[in-house]
């Protein structure tokens, strides 16, 4: 019989963003995110890898359809997100910094109702190559 | 003293498959697994990612010696997988959707015995970049 | 003033495909194409890049748009592709051994008559990462 | 003796920008750039390949010293346009589209008067992973 | 409220070694470890990630800022490890054979005192594309 | 009719290596090499690109067989560089510095003989995923 099973998906989006705090001064905003708090913004290439874990269906063997699950996070997700301005076009980035940790968590929220809640749900997003996040971690 | 100790070794291969679940009509085959269900096949270059987890040992610096695993995915799996159909020429596929899900787990079970019980595995495969399993998940 | 430039469109299609000369007997088959041979064929993800080359437009600052080439390219070349069986769902090979070569030259010959005769085509082939074909080349 | 060799750095930069023509009114812009027109920007993580073609020094073996011509991009270019608004903070676009033709363009006008004469030089822009330009193409 | 998050940063060097134990005689080295016991050396671009793993500060959005986590990573690491013989330049190795599961557990030891401990940590060391590590694993 | 096609092969090779030039004091090629220079070696993971330009046969649709050509590149040059040092263990660099530059044309030079004539050879070798060369260029 088959054991759990992780089925992963991966998409992408381009956006601008800006790391700020509106609670803070301009100088404190400054200091703390750099060059990431410019007021024109700056963007990425985020690619989103959206993870599934439960158990395959014996008469399909799929855990998840991933056509149906590349669906489900174009619509819920990459068609809000891509070519946008997440600080001023995103209603969940008004009073959130839209940090990485941040966006993964959006996109979790986002996509967790979506989800039978037999299986588990993980969130990664890269920002760039280099850096990236996972949520959420056990 | 060394924790435990994870280490990996991706091979590949290139396969055709189709998804088809012989105890359905061919509407129903279609129905769900659209055009994956092509009678004629179509094909993946499959990426196999093998992980061990254990700790060094000593004298070697090694979980594994990854050139021995390197060799065994090869001679074990990948040389019987390598430019075939995953559905005409695996008896593991007779009667098996050769899902990503099932095809990973195949592989584990191939492996399992040829590794030494005190070591963990795990089977990752990438059917394409964006597409991707692992099995078995905790 | 802009010199000449190039633009290039990624695209991905996964087939299934052996080679194979009907001309010959199944032995030369087998002692020239060897596992590439299967009688049941095997498969790839292949990735297409289209290079286009010409001028950009002072107004728009493009050399051609690169939405409208990823779509001319998905509906004439990748639709008809993708999830495919080569030998048997594609008329282009029916006398024709689809190697790298060749599947690079009936794209090439698909969509040049698409494309305005001022810009130069250029189409490159993955068949695998480490394997790749430029057609046409100077 | 040594033929003519070329040589290629790598780097990237984090940038916002919009697709926009300001001699077009509004609907125009919208019609022709779509979602790439979005008044509140997006962005993307641009890499930049620079090359360098000549024949190698005898005494070095370099072309060009890469690491010097990875500290010349950062100076002149990447520090310019990293974590900017390409549309705002940057003065070669406040008339200027900034679609990757026209980027690829202004980066080998900066850094041809650098390098000299007798180098021939090239710019590839990756604006994502599927779409490209290369400035100037013979 | 935001669960655990898992951030990551990837850094590289680049660095020659050998794999051998003094302990053993030429032939058992020679025996065991194969080309990677060549007494002249060979060598590899590392790539390097680090996870961090915690809460994310609601007033930063950051588990842990990436830059600052980048910069102690070069500082205490690539500086270190970079353009060196790993063998010959790091006194960590002078006793340790430096497979990747050591330097995995090398580098989380130089790092582990540099982060405070409510974090998490792990290091995952690619050796080359094909053969890489994580350390430590639950 | 086809026209002219480029076939491509990528292989690979782990090696250390110093830039030195035995010519000048230890001074100057510190000066030059900085880092490079380290005089106990520092290491890369080559990856090199083997292209054919020719026309494809008719009968079998190939330029080159790339298995041919995968067998070639690993006897004559991967073979003899991989896990090796390229100053101490290769003729070829005991008067002659090991940059990109000067493998890559000692690797064309290697080839070139074993191809025949009708069919153009370039080498494209990758010291690092950031820096790389071609040899040789129109």
């Amino acid at each position: 019989m088959s054991k759990r099973t992780a089925v992963y998906r991966k998409e992408h989006f381009n956006a601008a963003h800006r790391l700020h705090n509106p609670a803070w001064d301009d100088a404190t905003n400054q200091r703390v995110f750099g060059k990431c708090n410019n007021p024109h913004y700056h963007g990425h290439n985020y690619e989103l890898v959206v993870r599934l874990t439960g158990t395959p269906d014996p008469e399909t063997g799929f855990v998840y359809d991933l056509k149906v699950l590349s669906d489900l996070v174009r619509e819920k997700v990459t068609e809000r997100l891509d070519h946008k301005n997440l600080n001023l076009d995103l209603p969940e980035f008004r009073e959130l910094n839209p940090t990485a940790e941040n966006i993964a968590r959006v996109i979790y929220e986002i996509l967790r109702p979506e989800i039978e809640p037999a299986l588990d749900l993980q969130v990664r997003l890269y920002e760039t190559e280099r850096n990236f996040v996972d949520y959420p971690v056990a």
